[in-house]
């Protein structure tokens, strides 16, 4: 029986707060051996206090599974200042609180109202930032009112390049990218630059989300585009190249949330996201580069010493089928109710 | 006071059948003169029998609005014979028992389950048609898997080219056009090809589909394309050319079918249609083109002799607010509790 056993990383993920929290984090932390947590929680994690007490309360959550750590990230808005972040790496050379700031485009994902429409704001952040080694992860969607939805990514990749050439040793990922354009432009770009891809990207089009069929259980921002899109990303993820790494996007919402009009925007994969990668790796003849795409690539890239001195847990997949549960809790997952041919072994 | 009169025709609309006929049928009849049903409703009208029976059902559900009358279709599945056809004209230079028989392409939309996927096996029929005067109308989608569902109508434009030109006298409608390359095609072609524009084409793009936002209540088929597409239906709807008629393709479902997974596809718009249209065309100049757009070129085309003959009601729209309702029964319309500047005159 075919296995395959690694640690894992999945480099984006929502835990939300509360209850729900309590519910998917051990779901993530039964599979990964690392992951890097999204701030955008209401309220969101915008300090170094806010960071320690969130990483305490998913650590608790978690408690039960030994060698996963949670990642933390802070969320960069137009008022965050220079001083906050520098709280965040209290000295040089020690492991920082939060490993990477967050910046969401006003208005185009979940709790991102509170989000930045002008880059060139944040420039004192991402100065210090750089001076620092703190990541800067970006939500890559322009905003404004006069950009169609499906263009938004494609048109998001100017203000990358400005980013890119103005803060030339900032390490920077672009998350959930969904676009051929985003793919040839993070390879275009030098090292310092990554991305991360999401599993549900490396199979949906547009016509699985709100064309051929409305299905709010595959709507997340961004959506989901074009089969061209689909098959680049699938190209990038098996390609070994270093630059691409695994990050889930998980985004659990309960069903009535989903299950509406106007519905939350978020795509549930944790619990099965690394079967799936298998099935899709296998079905690419690229298995021998999952745990690259899905771990490695991620803890260079991110330099997570911890790996070396603190215990990081192993997973093994399987090749034998699973049946993804209808529901987690009251969250649909992705593929609710269909069979993956991998699954992880217990 | 602004107030605009003429006899209003819809040349697509779904009436369904049974307890949804009975609620929604007398609210297209309260405000128009001729309405073409369409034949999609389960089981379907595929006979001139069938046609007979629906059309006195719809007659008696809006025996109130004396001066509305059905204008009834067939639905040419892929076993529709010519003697079928035929029967729906008895006598030659009658009035046809139906007007017009209508393809779906095989899955694309709402009972299309039994739709045509080889438009070819169809020619017989539409040879009969051409002979006894009635009008083939078109669900202009392109079947099959390997057209992503934002490509459909372009993709069609070539089927729609191949018969016009195997049946040069025979009247053609592409029904609910979202294309400006539809626009265009259908303007390059002689004068027995027409097309219907529905109002929410006139309004949406796919952001307030299902990208911006997910919003089953303006999910239909075929959905709402680009910015550059809707300002192109506009354009056409506005500028007086007689080959574009008024066809709402309102269809109602019931809200725990719209807003929840893999929703029903149609908009509800019957009742809220000619106040909105009268708000666009103000808006852009071309109040005096409506009674066209909405009326007289449908007539015109359809030859819709009993105008001449039979009482044809008008309906006054007037420049004074309405609130449309929040729902009709347990159906969410179009615009739902938002303000339009226009109303039906009582």
């Amino acid at each position: 029986m075919k296995e395959l056993t690694f640690k894992a990383c999945d480099m984006h993920v929502h835990f939300r707060q509360g209850d729900m929290l309590t519910k998917v984090a051990p779901l993530t932390a039964q599979h990964f051996a690392r992951a890097l947590l999204m701030p955008n929680t209401t309220p969101p994690i915008r300090t170094a206090a806010d960071a320690r007490r969130y990483k305490r309360e998913v650590m608790d959550a978690c408690s039960q599974y030994k060698g996963f750590e949670p990642l933390m990230t802070f969320k960069i808005l137009p008022d965050t200042t220079p001083e906050m972040v520098r709280d965040f790496l209290p000295s040089l050379g020690q492991i920082p609180i939060a490993v990477a700031g967050k910046v969401y485009p006003k208005g185009l994902t979940t709790n991102a109202q509170d989000g930045v429409e002008d880059y060139f704001e944040l420039f004192p952040v991402f100065e210090v930032m750089q001076e620092l080694g703190l990541i800067l992860c970006l939500h890559g969607e322009k905003p404004g009112k006069y950009i169609e939805g499906l263009d938004r990514e494609r048109a998001f990749l100017g203000t990358l390049k400005f980013i890119v050439a103005t803060f030339p040793d900032l390490k920077i990922v672009m998350e959930h990218i969904t676009t051929d354009a985003a793919v040839n432009t993070v390879l275009d770009m030098p090292s310092n630059v990554a991305a991360t891809i999401t599993v549900h990207h490396l199979l949906l089009t547009y016509d699985e989300v709100g064309v051929d069929k409305m299905r709010p259980h595959n709507y997340c921002k961004p959506v989901a585009k074009r089969a061209a899109d689909r098959d680049a990303l699938v190209e990038a993820a098996i390609s070994g190249c270093p630059k691409f790494m695994f990050g889930s996007d998980s985004a659990p919402h309960p069903q009535h949330k989903k299950e509406c009009s106007e519905c939350c925007a978020g795509v549930f994969t944790a619990p099965i996201a690394l079967p799936l990668l298998a099935e899709i790796f296998e079905q690419h003849n690229a298995l021998d580069r999952l745990a690259n795409f899905a771990g490695r690539f991620a803890w260079r890239f991110y330099e997570i010493l911890e790996f070396l001195d603190k215990p990081a847990k192993q997973v093994t997949l399987v090749k034998e089928p699973m049946v993804v549960p209808e529901k987690y809790g009251d969250v649909v997952p992705f593929k609710s109710g269909e069979t993956i041919s991998w699954n992880v072994k217990n």
